[in-house]
């Protein structure tokens, strides 16, 4: 088919295009000097319009729209590839180009203004970019022409046929069983010998365990990178090009390592996808909720674990043998899983982290539907932070202005956040009757939940909807019933015994 | 004028594809996964063949034809960049497109055939690719249909306006008053102190001191980065993204040193251009005779002087304090200046380093004059290895194929390094009547070194030619009585008093 072998050629060329600021991304946040990011700008300015043009160019239209058309007749596979192109197209192509050319360069200057907000704790420098990308979200949802809330439409971007509905759904469960159970849990607070968790421990070694970890989670060494950055991300382009960072703290030892782990898991996802979609648009994981699913996953249950510790907290105590001759392993695991009510998301224990998301949705919820307005966000953060977590952020910077996110443009993005934590115990309490996870961590037989994680997830890429995904592997459609159940029985064996 | 519009257009898109590609070998060579390299040779090669078809296409043949025609009613400085890019041109357009291709995946394969005819120490598995590369750039020389010998077009590539002629007349210079004086000095060695150059160093505090170099240096830190590399060198794409890398050999510690001193040397020329060049084709260095003047300057001149160690080797002690308890500061200053005849060029000394260049140079001259052929090249390098150096290699990856650059094609490449050499003394004879160079350099004021290189050499970039360039910073041509001068009196001093 003609249009067919076009629309691969022209997938592949977007592909080089999009390799290139891929890397420029990753040279920028870990290694670019400062001096060079001016010009840095005017170079990927340059490119990025060449991909833009080579996306919505006519040619390109044309033959999305033709292989639209006929897609009965194509395989499947190649279905939901042009189905994707398709609904991608048609957003792009309905925004004018000027408006689109402006909102790019808004959300440039936005991370300047949020930057410069947050050192300064001060609301006010933000406000007027922040209530600018807001404008231009709502409009650009308006110019899609889909008959849905618009909110809806933002959170179909990060998370493919979620809805309000459903969302609400599941937080209406955390907020019944969950929230309880927290307050339970927090009041329940015991001494604890945890002081280790602020004491010094040298970057070296943070970054020698963080070294070991990348074994210990066997990750394909030779088609992967571990690097520093400020904020640690994954990064890949192709299951051959998985990288990853780390930051090493050294009051916060427990940074580095958890961080590692959890892009570790993001990251074994990527190296997982099956070759056969490397020329596809269905090279990658399937959403932001899975991705995330994947991190939580390595992070919490098999990283927070007692059957890892058993196993790997020896090397640990061979690199810091000052620092922890007074911990015990039981005090190192405790710690590992210490609940705190606190204001900074990044920061949250398992137990409060969504607590800390269903803030940010219920806002997202109300600044989309017109209930509130940008200007109240301060006082509305403050106020539901007293409400879900007890605690009033006595300052900007530990409260509205906290993420990234609203400056990059990213409105819909938070709620996959807990929905990965969901579907990560979801997923777990299907893989716990097939394996005996603890007896694999303990053996160092991680890859055999590797394998498992390929076979039933990862090797699909995006050929699968989040959807179609959960069922398959859990033959069930998406039920928070397993992330309250976990959490229960993990905090309670932990700190209610 | 509109075609000079379209022209800076034209160049800063190619630049936008050379940063991408540049960017990509930067990773490539410095921490890209080795898994990686298959989809990127892909990548690149779509980025590539966008790049060619712009420098290429119609239109910049056109701009480029209608600028070089009305070329005296430009200014200086842009006549100039038009000269260049139609001598590019020209050259460019008439190789027939399908040879270019077939010549670069030649340059894929031949690097494969190199590196594992070297591992192997056998020529002939690396002799059909280079019979190849040689009959390639022989033929493209002919299409070229410049009125010259073949060797002397591509001796120009490299050094614009550098011929057999002169070199013919540098090198009998060398072999008249040099040769003799390097055999006098290998025949007066006597004892040293110099077991610890192969003793073993740890990396972490070779790093540290390489790390120091950069403010001795007073290298731009918020507009450069050193890291590690297999081999070292220089990379950058503005004034204001300059990097280079070092490497740590643990049993030769001296390695990453002067690696590190010889990339600053040409980081600080590629820093230090003035910016008005930033989006012309005027924006580096302009040959690279004048770039290795840089490096070798840093590197010989300043790295190994007795000024520098007395300044720097305090640091170096503490960071390796039992190493080196037991080397005085002559020891180690009389062991930086080693003088011995060895196979591996890159590895030479000062002294024996342009014997090295003048075989390379010979053999080249024959290639080209068409006086041998390449499957007598091992014969003829054990031959004059003898005959300059007195020593025999015992194998081809210790002779014949010890460089890189046959395999990529480099045929004219070498006798830039000796010339380089030669340069940098010339610069110093008069940089020396301007400067106490000593003394700047005892009271760690380098900066100001780097203020006159600027000031007579660097800002300039490519827009002034090497010739303009050496008469007009030293008031007289080319003259390699300097580096002879320069090499007798520094080498007579250590090592025949």
């Amino acid at each position: 088919m003609e249009a067919l072998n076009e629309f691969r050629e022209l997938v592949k060329k977007a592909k080089a295009y999009i390799y290139a600021l891929q890397l420029i991304g990753w040279d920028s946040n870990t290694e670019a000097p400062r001096g060079s990011f001016p010009r840095r700008a005017e170079m990927v300015g340059i490119l990025s319009s060449e991909l833009f043009k080579l996306q919505t160019g006519q040619r390109t239209v044309e033959v999305i729209n033709e292989l639209f058309e006929q897609k009965d007749a194509l395989e499947p596979l190649v279905q939901r590839e042009i189905k994707k192109a398709k609904k991608d197209l048609d957003k792009i192509i309905k925004i004018p180009e000027n408006e689109f050319v402006e909102y790019q360069k808004l959300l440039q200057l936005s991370q300047s203004s949020w930057e410069e907000a947050k050192e300064k704790s001060d609301f006010s420098l933000f406000k007027d970019d922040l209530v600018k990308i807001v404008e231009y979200n709502r409009k650009f949802v308006s110019y899609y022409g889909i008959d849905d809330e618009p909110y809806n439409i933002l959170l179909d971007d990060y998370e493919e046929g979620m809805t309000m509905k459903e969302f609400d759904q599941f937080f209406d469960v955390l907020r019944t069983d969950l929230v309880p159970f927290v307050k339970e849990v927090l009041s329940a607070k015991k001494k604890e010998n945890d002081d280790f968790m602020t004491a010094f421990f040298n970057k070296e070694g943070q970054q020698k365990f963080c070294d070991y970890l990348i074994d210990v989670m066997a990750f394909d060494r030779s088609r992967g990178v571990m690097k520093k950055s400020v904020h640690p991300f994954t990064w890949n382009t192709s299951p051959d090009d998985v990288r990853f960072t780390t930051r090493y703290l050294e009051n916060l030892m427990f940074s580095s390592i958890f961080a590692a782990i959890h892009e570790l898991g993001h990251a074994t996802y990527e190296q997982q996808i099956s070759r056969e979609f490397d020329d596809t648009l269905l090279n990658s994981g399937t959403s932001m909720g899975i991705h995330e699913s994947q991190s939580r996953f390595y992070e919490n249950v098999i990283g927070r674990s007692k059957a890892f510790w058993e196993t790997h907290y020896p090397k640990l105590q061979s690199i810091f043998k000052e620092e922890l001759k007074d911990v015990s392993l039981e005090d190192f695991y405790r710690a590992a899983n210490k609940v705190e009510a606190s204001f900074i998301r990044v920061e949250a224990d398992e137990l409060t982290y969504a607590l800390h998301i269903m803030m940010r949705y219920t806002i997202e919820k109300k600044l989309f539907s017109g209930e509130i307005e940008v200007e109240q966000l301060p006082q509305l953060w403050n106020k539901m932070s007293e409400e879900y977590l007890g605690i009033t952020p006595t300052n900007d910077a530990e409260g509205v202005l906290q993420d990234v996110h609203w400056s990059a443009g990213l409105l819909g993005y938070f709620p996959t956040y807990a929905l990965g934590s969901a579907y990560a115990a979801q997923f777990y309490n299907t893989m716990k009757k097939e394996l005996d996870i603890d007896n694999l961590v303990r053996n160092n037989k991680i890859s055999e939940i590797n394998a498992w994680l390929k076979e039933k997830i990862h090797k699909y890429g995006a050929s699968k909807s989040p959807k179609e995904l959960l069922l398959e592997v859990t033959n069930e459609e998406f039920n928070p019933k397993y992330y309250v159940e976990y959490l229960k029985e993990k905090y309670t064996e932990i700190f209610l015994k």
